[in-house]
């Protein structure tokens, strides 16, 4: 596939997951986390236009002066911005407009793309492909937010699983203690907080082959797991308390029967299917009931090899730092990964809200440990 | 005008109000006070559904029984609701749906209303059209607030004039001392705040003839009025400086000169226009730095017969209190008014959003005294 | 008495107010409205400093210039000033160096005092007894506070008496409808806020010559009137959810039965007692759950010949308002009234907190409808 | 020395440390994070007899039952307790009833310890001491926050030291790649966060043998370096920007010079004193800005043995977390280091604050990044 190809067929899926959204669900944000729809699909064209076509395209008009502080996201570098908690609050640029914009750039960008590439360009686009792959996973988690917490539970697609496999009983794999390989090897795309590959030193563990499934932390739940501070870090147990957290994110308990908001719309629970949507605080207090623990995410990466992954994006015990040897790349570009490295937990693995050929054994995915509208799930080791 | 051509007048003129929006703009709710233009559009609805369908009308099938937890403002009497804050999360139901709603809804107003009404549903129907006239003056000016907070600055109606009224120099009126009567006389509609009509003293005052310009207030913003706490009443202060407060809302310094957002855009400052959109700390404010006062709300009704009011609301003196002998209404209804007569101020007048026949000299508007995104002005006491 | 005899007996009587103080009582500020006693001490002292000795006193030497900014409370003519949710943080300067300050200045008056004062003196200090008569009853009632929310309840004294009269069954006096006259009169003190003296309209009505007593209040209770919004208003009600009331201030249900935190410790409630440390929304429900309303502080000052008062501060009706042709004094003092005139309510009367000669028919308290710290009560109107 | 006299030369340190107080100094609490010293004394006493007299001690008479809810710190195993924001809200019980509590407590164990102990009961008192230990560090650093957070500066002590090196020249050492061994290991105690002791991997890197001083301090400020974007974390410059920070806590300036204040009282800075009082942010970002970073917890145990430390506790770029095999004590005690495992970073070291005989290689101290209040530090690795 040509890199035109590319972009064409990347910017064109996350058209495709907006197809089932009637107008008014591209606007709304319902909290600071989850962005409106059209703010998504104009900040990916924004960073197209900022970082290839206004320093390289020749004579290249840009759209709409107003739209870097509309769509610009977190870059210090490139100017003011609407903050975050604000994007909610804008009617305009309307959906429509949006959608003429990404035209515009794209049949920029398609011109741009007809002449030979320098290195430093080619290395801005693979990372603007990755960008916007990062955002079709947030569309999507941010849709089933802002359909899920609708009084009237609107349906987003019929079609769409949140999970393929069956659960079947935990098997362990057991990994030996030594010297082991981190990071990122070889000569494709990887994110600067992959780098550099390293050495590290791990003990014997064992690792169970598959994710906790909703039957088992429905068992939490009935052993009373959220009522028993002993599972839970001190500031765990004040999120569950002054949350009111007696269940995963999208769980309703109905009439005593268990039922989960799904992107099909409410549902009785799938005992067998991966739990979702928990907090790294509820991994944890549920690993803690379990008498077992969370994987570091160098553990995961030895031991991912042996075992399915790809349906969760998996809570592990580490916080999120730089390797040995990481560097920030110079101006905004450098802002990418870098200035998030304190207070967050790594995840490792993909969910099913992530695009295709945008995951791999290395990948680090990094959120607070209290939030829940990705498809999180547990990996216990013990 | 039969009061189903009346209904249907009303009914038809919300529905203008929104001609020139996008379906975005029906759906943001950028601050708690300011609801989406859509919410009004089916509160209004919900209101004939409940009051008088539901109640009277032979076999009448809820459009959608979700809909009384989604469309209810804050009736107490009549369940669970969305609260305030909320209703900007909420993109469903979508503004077509709404439409739909208003249609159903009227057609089943219209077949009841063939029949002879009984008195108490005569009653509530004016009250209806009363209260959809209300939801006409929000919903003009919240449009105004979410165009007006959006860094494009949309363009509402080159038609829709702010102001009609050239100010000229103050003249003043002298009403002598003595006992008058306040409050609603008639038979026609009045609200319930508006009784009992009763005596009160007033002592000799001059009350201004014309509104206080933009051009009078540009003297007190260059007088440093802003900036001298001896204006100011001690809460007023407190909100000056927490929210840095140099101007009315929607007036902006570009390049040294004062912009104003109106509904026909951003535009140059009308000196001679009537200053809006400043809130009652604002109000007295101004009138202490001038060496007057305002008006109280018995001494703008004894004086109102003798100048032109209409185009701001006024702000008074005088708290949002029961007058002599005032009673609620039984049931939901009487949540009307009474319940917050508490911490509020009086404003008297209409403005340019009130819909015509929606004003008269015993109307009693009331906001909290922050508040300024209504068309509020100043009148002058000395 | 001389004005030296009347100065050192009102200096001597806030001092006596603290004696059953331990040291650490004096420090702190459990939340916004109570100032640490020492605070209290120190700023009544501050007062005659600035607004006597320091402008009319020849060679004063101001003895700390850094107390300035410590003891300010409000006065932004004055300069800046420790914000008043940090009061609590001050350790220093220590009890023991504030007495040394109250002498200090108390010896400069008394020779001050020994020469014949001009007339705008002579205003001044008269001033300055009244202020520090009303920092006394906050002084008790604050010290009530402190001792009151610790989980040891300490007495304050088994002498001090909170009530003095039995309550009897209610009996109520018709006033009838015409002109009345309000406000101060004579050459005695009085507060800028009482005046001037004029006309008001008032109608017919009745009023209790007795307050409401903790029995009916408990009526109230067990009728469940902390749980229906009918009674409240909309303010009322999200005040007692979200503050979760369900009872009057320093009322404790301890197995099965009330108590009330009083001076005297934790007693059983005294049923005869008048109910006190309510909120004007709990005092507007309860008269709403009567079927009556509050009076309005024009009838309670006309009635009030009528029928005794002075141990609880009595809710009214009315906000704070000027009365007409009310004007503040020019320059710091100025600041003492007007500047509070939105958003609060008017309270008639006196409390058991009140010093002897410091009330008066006319006198005007004001508080924040939320407020309950103080002595108030209930009296209704019918 | 037996464990009676270290007992007692514990305890009494305590008391020596409040030495310099007046009674109002022991009683405030003007931030969360600072608890009043009175508290620390009363808090410390509570752990003996909460953990070994009142399970180990034959017919032991508590104290005062109440004192558990006041003195419990965060140990949701033994009860309720008056949350930590209401500390400074406590007058009662007060300096001198704490100080007769200790002396209760203190005969009470004296005679507990003169008979053998079991090694259970042992290991509780051993933990005790280093409990109190703890607090002394905490009970100094929070005596200056008090003191110098009090416009008046007031002096704590002439003679103790905030710094006794003079910093030179920077001068690094540089460490091999390899396997080394962290953790504790030996027989005298150690908390559990130090075990297990494992192996780790380090790469190769260069730890600079002094602190950073506030002289380099300086220039990173005169730099700018508050001021620019590019060396803060994200979570950093949100802090440095609605904190308004432009320099370490207690910096002053002065007419153009800084002061500092310290227990001696404010005075010039130090320029050859290592800089202290910063934040993780602010150390990370001096770090950016001089193309270093900051050692990994596991990179200064060791290189440790090959510089002087001890007067500033040296922020790490590690998270606090669990080490490989972690286990929780039991009961109440396994709530002392586990539960706090989650958003914070490790500190190493130990500072002029920390006790005799308490600081060790191994210690891993943990606080926010974004506090200040302790005697922090920085030393850089490139």
């Amino acid at each position: 596939m040509t890199l035109v190809e590319e972009y064409l067929q990347i910017r064109k899926y996350s058209e495709q997951i907006c197809e089932p959204l009637q107008t008014e669900d591209y606007v709304v944000q319902p909290v600071a986390d989850v962005s409106p729809p059209k703010w998504h699909l104009g900040h990916t064209t924004w960073f197209f236009e900022t970082f290839i076509l206004k320093p390289y395209a020749i004579n290249y008009q840009v759209y709409n002066e107003e739209y870097n502080f509309v769509f610009n996201s977190y870059y210090e570098t490139v100017g003011n911005r609407v903050i975050r908690t604000n994007r909610g609050n804008l009617s305009r640029p309307g959906v429509n407009e949006i959608y003429q914009y990404r035209s515009y750039v794209d049949e920029a960008m398609v011109k741009f793309l007809a002449a030979p590439l320098k290195d430093e360009v080619e290395e801005l686009l693979i990372l603007g492909f990755n960008h916007e792959q990062q955002h079709q996973e947030l569309l999507l988690t941010d849709i089933k937010y802002i359909l899920g917490n609708n009084p009237l539970f609107p349906v987003y697609s019929k079609e769409k699983k949140e999970a393929t496999v069956n659960q079947t009983a935990s098997d362990f794999i057991d990994i030996p203690e030594g010297i082991y390989e981190i990071g990122y090897e070889g000569s494709d795309f990887s994110f600067d907080n992959e780098l550099n590959r390293h050495k590290v030193y791990l003990h014997d563990f064992s690792i169970s082959k598959t994710l906790v499934s909703n039957a088992e932390f429905l068992e939490f739940i009935n052993a009373g797991g959220y009522k028993n501070f002993n599972y839970w870090h001190a500031e765990g147990w004040d999120w569950v308390n002054s949350n009111h957290i007696t269940s995963p994110m999208y769980w309703h308990l109905i009439d005593g029967a268990w039922f989960n908001y799904t992107l099909g719309g409410l549902l009785p629970i799938d005992l067998n299917a991966p739990v979702s949507h928990i907090s790294y605080y509820e991994a944890y207090a549920f690993a803690s009931w379990k008498g077992m623990r969370l994987p570091t995410e160098f553990e995961w990466e030895i031991a991912a090899k042996s075992f399915n992954w790809g349906e969760r994006w998996e809570w592990t015990e580490s916080a999120y730092l730089p390797y040995p040897g990481f560097s920030k790349a110079p101006g905004a570009i450098g802002e990418y990964n870098g200035k998030f490295m304190v207070n967050q937990k790594v995840l490792r693995g993909a969910s099913i809200a992530t695009p295709e050929n945008h995951s791999r054994i290395t990948y680090r995915n990094f959120f607070h440990p209290h939030l829940r509208w990705q498809y999180t799930g547990i990996r216990l080791v013990k």
